[in-house]
C-alpha cells in the first residue's frame, strides 16, 4: 500500500462512520496531511451539516498551509446548502489534493477538480478508486443511472423456503445472522418489503443494534391493494414510510405514511422500476430488499437488483405448501438464470451467508475513472 | 494422538482403499506392530476375498510372533466364506490386539474378542471408535437396524431449485462438484433416484472418476408406474438396476433390470422403508440417493435420510415453475423443521457443499461402545 493509498484508506474509514445517516448526500472522509503527519481529519455526518473538508480544514488550522488533503470523493465546486469545498482547499493553502473518485454529480462532474488545477493545486485522482466507489455505491447510482443501489436479503433453509405454509417465518436464522441484518439496516437509506411480508411479519423495519442512530431508515412497502392493517408496526411513526399502491386500491391509509401511485407496466407487472425511481428522488441511495419472495423474485425478473445478501439456515421445510424465497410467473430456463459474481461464502454460524453481485452490476463499480 | 491410535488411522485408511467394493462385508484394515515398527499390512478387497487380519498376518509371516495387531473392527469368530479370523490371530502367536470397534454382527458381537482373550491375548477395544464406527456406518447401521445408512446429495441453486421449468437441470453445480458427487459415488453401495430424474436426466448413476474400479454401484429407481423407457441407460448392463414398482404397473420391464414391488403404506404413502429393507437384504450397507425433490422429500417425511450432501450454485432460477428440490404434500411447521447437526460449510468453488447429518443421526455413530 502506497503513502496515498494508506491515507486514502483513512478517508474510506472516516467516512463510513456516518453510513445510512447522510443521504441523499454521499459519504465522505478527508484527512490532511503535513510532512507526513496527519494534522485534521474531518468526515460529512448529515446533509446540511459541513462537509467533510472544512471540518477537516478546521481541524487543521494553520498547519493546513502547504499540507496535502486526501479525500475519498471530488470536493464540490457549486452552492448547495453549504459553499464549494474547492474554494475552501485553495483558499486555506492546500498545496495537493489526492482525489479517491471524481464526483458524478452533474454539479461537480470534474469541476472541483478544474477549480483546485486552475489554482495551481497538484491534484492526483483515482487512489483506492474501486473502494470509493464501492463506499458510495447508492450515491453514484443515482448520479448515474437514477436509480437506487438495490441490496436484496434473503434468509431461508437449504430447500429455499422463508416461511411455513402458515406464513411463519420467525425465525428461520439464528442471532448472528439477525445482528448481522441489523448491520444492514443501519447503512441503508430505506428498507423495502413485500406486502404478505408485511402483514405477516408486521416488521417495524428499524434499527435496533444498541448504538446510537440520528435517522432510521425509511420504510417502504410496495402493497397494491392497500391491505396493511392500521395497527401495522411500520405506521409507528418511529420514521418516515412510504407505500406504493395501485390508484384504485380503496385500503386505509394512515396519516403516518406517505402513499404514492404504483403505476403498471405495458406488460401488465407492476412497474417497480418507477418505485425506485420515486425513492431515488426523495433521497433514496441505498435500498435494501427484505423480500419476500414475490417482490424479490419481481425485482429479479426486472433486472433492479444489484447485491445479494442470502443467508441459509442449515435446515429443511420440505413442505411443497411452505413459502418459496423466490416466486415468479415468468418462465425463465437454464439459459437466463441469474448468476452471481464475487460469490463470497461467509460463516455467520450456525447460519451460512452468501453474498455477490447479479451479474454486470459489479461492473458498475469498477467502472473506468476519467483520469484527469 | 497416542502410538495406539496413530496405529489405528493407518488401520483406517488402509480399510477406506476399498471403499465401495466390500459389500456385504464391512471395510477393514489390520497392521501388524512388532518392536514399534509396522511388520504387516492388510485390508479387505472385496467380498469372498480374505480379510485383512489374515492379509497382514501373511504379510508379517514369522514377525507376527508377539506383535501386536491392530484393527478397525472386531476379528470374525465364526465361518463364512472365509475361516473365522480370531483363530488365525491365536495361531500366529499375536500378543496383543487393539480393536478399533466391536462388530455389531450377530453372528460375532464381542465372540471375536472373547476367543482372543481366552486364548490369553491382551485385547484393547474402543480406539478411534467413533471413526471406525463412522467409516463402516453403512455396515453398522444394517446389523443393528436392518436399513442401510442413506446419504442424500442433491445439488441445487440458491432458491432450492434443481431443474428449470422444461426439466433440464444439466449443470446447475459445476466441474468441482461434479467431481465430488463422483467420489461419493464410489463409495457407496447404491444409486437411488427417482422416476421424474430418471426419466428427465437419463443418468447413467455409474462411477466415471478415471480411476480403476472392480465394481460399479448397483442403482436403483423407485417408479411406481413404470415409466421408463427401455432405452434408458440404467438399462445398458452396466451395473445390477432394480426398480421398485407397484405390482399394478403396466410399463416395461427391460431384461437387465431387477423388479421388486414397491408396497403402500397405511396412510398411504409408498413405502420407501420397505424398499431399504429390501435392498440391505440384498448386501446395500451405504445408499446414495441423488434426487429428485419428490423423492427426497418423501425419503425425509419418512425420516430415513442420515447424511446429506447439499450442494449449492451462486445462482436463482426465480421462476416459480422450475423444480424444487424438496417437494412434499405433508403439512410441516417451523416447529418440526428439519434440522441438520455437525453442518459444515465447504466451498468448491464455485459452488457451495453444505454438510451434516439429519438430527438424531449422528448420536447413532456416537453409540457408547461396549468396553470389554
Amino acid at each position: 500500500m502506497s503513502q496515498d493509498e494508506y491515507f486514502m484508506s483513512i478517508c474510506l474509514d472516516l467516512a463510513q462512520k456516518a453510513a445510512g445517516q447522510t443521504a441523499p448526500n454521499p459519504l465522505v472522509g478527508a484527512v490532511i496531511v503535513a510532512d507526513g503527519e496527519i494534522v485534521g481529519r474531518g468526515h460529512h455526518e448529515r446533509a446540511g451539516l459541513p462537509h467533510a473538508e472544512p471540518n477537516a480544514l478546521v481541524a487543521a488550522a494553520e498547519r493546513a498551509k502547504g499540507a496535502t488533503l486526501y479525500v475519498n470523493l471530488e470536493p464540490c465546486s457549486h452552492y448547495g446548502r453549504t459553499p464549494p469545498c474547492a474554494d475552501a482547499v485553495i483558499a486555506a493553502g492546500i498545496k495537493r489534493v489526492v482525489v479517491g473518485v471524481q464526483d458524478s454529480n452533474v454539479k461537480v462532474n470534474g469541476g472541483g477538480i478544474a477549480r483546485l488545477r486552475e489554482a495551481g493545486i497538484d491534484v492526483t485522482v483515482g487512489v483506492l478508486a474501486d473502494q470509493c466507489r464501492y463506499l458510495n455505491r447508492g450515491f453514484f447510482r443515482v448520479m448515474e443511472c437514477g436509480l437506487p443501489w438495490v441490496e436484496l436479503k434473503m434468509a431461508c433453509t437449504l430447500d429455499g423456503r422463508i416461511a411455513d405454509q402458515s406464513g411463519r417465518s420467525r425465525y428461520i436464522t439464528a442471532a448472528a445472522a439477525l445482528e448481522r441484518v441489523q448491520k444492514l439496516r443501519r447503512e441503508c437509506d430505506a428498507i423495502m418489503v413485500g406486502a404478505a411480508t408485511a402483514r405477516l411479519d408486521d416488521p417495524s423495519l428499524t434499527v435496533r443494534d444498541g448504538l446510537p442512530i440520528s435517522r432510521q431508515p425509511r420504510r417502504v412497502v410496495v402493497d397494491p391493494h392497500l391491505t396493511l392493517d392500521e395497527k401495522a408496526k411500520i405506521f409507528d411513526g418511529q420514521s418516515d414510510t412510504f407505500i406504493f399502491s395501485l390508484p384504485s386500491a380503496t385500503g386505509i391509509k394512515p396519516d403516518k405514511a406517505e402513499f404514492m401511485p404504483l403505476k403498471i407496466r405495458e406488460d401488465g407487472g407492476y412497474d417497480l422500476k418507477d418505485c425506485l425511481a420515486t425513492l431515488a428522488a426523495k433521497g433514496v441511495r441505498r435500498l435494501l430488499v427484505e423480500g419476500g419472495g414475490v417482490l424479490a423474485g419481481a425485482l429479479l425478473d426486472a433486472n433492479l437488483v444489484d447485491q445479494i445478501y442470502w443467508f441459509m439456515a442449515p435446515k429443511m421445510l420440505v413442505s411443497s405448501g411452505s413459502r418459496p424465497v423466490l416466486a415468479s410467473d415468468k418462465g425463465r430456463s437454464l439459459d437466463d438464470i441469474v448468476e452471481l459474481e464475487e460469490v463470497r461464502y461467509e460463516e455467520v454460524l450456525p447460519d451460512l451467508l452468501v453474498t455477490g453481485y447479479c451479474k454486470g452490476r459489479k461492473q458498475f463499480l469498477e467502472q473506468p475513472l476519467l483520469k484527469s
